[in-house]
């Protein structure tokens, strides 16, 4: 099996929604990512939690298989996250987020984790995404994820590290913030001309689209009745898309990509059918392969 | 060649985009509808216009190769509407709406026209929508289209003609309001059960989504680097879609379906590029299976 790192944070949510919410539930872009990517390979998360971090939490992720050796702990508290989201406008408002021991965080690559043949730089300053980067040995394929905060306050840095990654993976808000155009279609040219040979554009419930130079591919969003909670949806997204191409071995072709997104978009669903990690917990490959299978049914022409 | 029968506006539209402006110029439901649907079929138009409609609009739609014999001209203005878009929150505002000879008129369905095979009914008073399809002999496949005064003002009737109907087209908005629910998955079930085969709910730039009782099928609206102007997109989007299943003779299986999701997003994203009907006008057939191809490509697994 392959080996896939991901450096980003691990936390404790707040969630609202219209019908109910959650308090002090395991979140963080880490967990999320780890626990669909666990799915498809051996999964080394490194990460940072305050003193208060759970033990619960951390057997959560090793029973999923996921190695919490890079795990650091701190004094002080873990990151905190309080959100709510409102369905009528489909958007999501952060109410507070404490970043605890995240806050000054280096994080240091275990020296049996630098070999790692795929790697995933969640949502974290683009400085120590560049720093972590430094100490992998050849990564096969790197992808990474950013955020508005960092669009708008370290945008030179984010450039820099996107020239050296082969994939960016970001949401449709954030393509258009950081190009300056309404239209993803220029965005996707603009991000590309950076340097990534590709690009996933997520689009939450109005599904996915991936480009490359050669052209570009739109997946739909898999149709649920109900979403329960829309955290962690990308982050599901991206540990299922990376999951799938290190189980490929990379992307020999734009076909396992097109199917990297189909395995995003399924690891999405799951994750938002219930609060915290506990969709994609709740599941293992067998279930994603049928969902696989219905999502490549609808969009079969 | 199929005979495609359509009931519905014709107009002038004064539309404002952020970028340009125009007015006077040739809209309405039917105008879009016909050309769109021209592309594959003998269209006929039923619709009425006032005395300060334009003998070269006429000329326009008889060039296209529709039938105009069911134009009624009327003492008084033709329907006006106009309207604002915004582009950064997608939205469309109409400023005003003046019915002027359509408001009370009866559309009277020429002998001639009633053996039409296939007929659309355009977003028009359902009692209206009834009582025309009261004037067709046996039509294979009826489909209507509806809009959100209806569903407001006069839900009862218009639930009464979608049952009688084959193919419901709307937007997602309107199934949202019809169904009182923001899941489109869930709405689609309701609408279904009123009695109609098959629906397609419009999503504009997020694409379309087509229900029948077998299953669903996604597909993305076809990607532009510029729209110019929305308006007539989802009557372009039925004018192609109803196109092709007339071309085809009907839809004897789910894939004659699917492909006419297909046409109908080709034909809007052409409605999209210029103003008025000029984007749909400009191509012929040619460009529409090009672009098909390339739509095909980009949904490809």
């Amino acid at each position: 099996m392959a080996n896939i790192l991901v450096v980003g944070s691990l936390a404790y949510d707040d969630v609202r929604t219209p019908e109910a919410s959650r308090d002090n539930v395991l979140g963080g872009a880490a967990s999320y990512f780890s626990m669909a990517a666990a799915l498809y390979g051996n999964v080394r998360l490194v990460g940072v939690v305050g003193d208060d971090f759970r033990e619960d939490d951390i057997r959560r992720l090793r029973r999923r298989g996921i190695d919490t050796a890079g795990i650091e702990r701190r004094k002080g508290r873990s990151f905190r996250w309080s959100g709510t989201y409102d369905f009528v406008t489909d958007a999501a408002e952060t109410v507070n987020t404490d970043l605890g021991v995240f806050g000054d965080w280096q994080p240091r690559i275990p020296d049996e984790f630098a070999d790692s043949e795929f790697v995933f730089l969640a949502n974290i300053d683009p400085r120590i995404q560049l720093s972590t980067l430094e100490q992998m040995r050849r990564p096969k394929v790197v992808a990474l994820d950013t955020m508005n905060y960092w669009i708008e306050h370290n945008r030179e840095d984010l450039v820099r590290v996107m020239r050296k990654v082969d994939v960016v993976s970001i949401n449709e808000g954030e393509a258009r913030q950081l190009c300056q155009t309404f239209k993803i279609v220029r965005a996707a040219r603009e991000i590309l001309a950076l340097g990534p040979r590709v690009l996933v554009v997520k689009r939450g419930e109005d599904g996915a689209a991936l480009f490359t130079r050669e052209g570009s591919f739109w997946a739909p969003a898999y149709p649920l009745e109900d979403t329960v909670d829309p955290t962690g949806a990308g982050d599901s997204f991206a540990g299922g898309f990376l999951g799938y191409i290190a189980e490929c071995g990379g992307y020999k072709d734009v076909g396992v990509l097109r199917r990297a997104v189909l395995h995003g978009t399924v690891c999405a669903s799951f994750a938002v059918e219930r609060f915290s990690v506990d969709g994609i917990l709740g599941i293992d490959r067998g279930a994603v392969d049928a969902r696989y299978r219905a999502l490549e049914e609808i969009i079969r022409v």
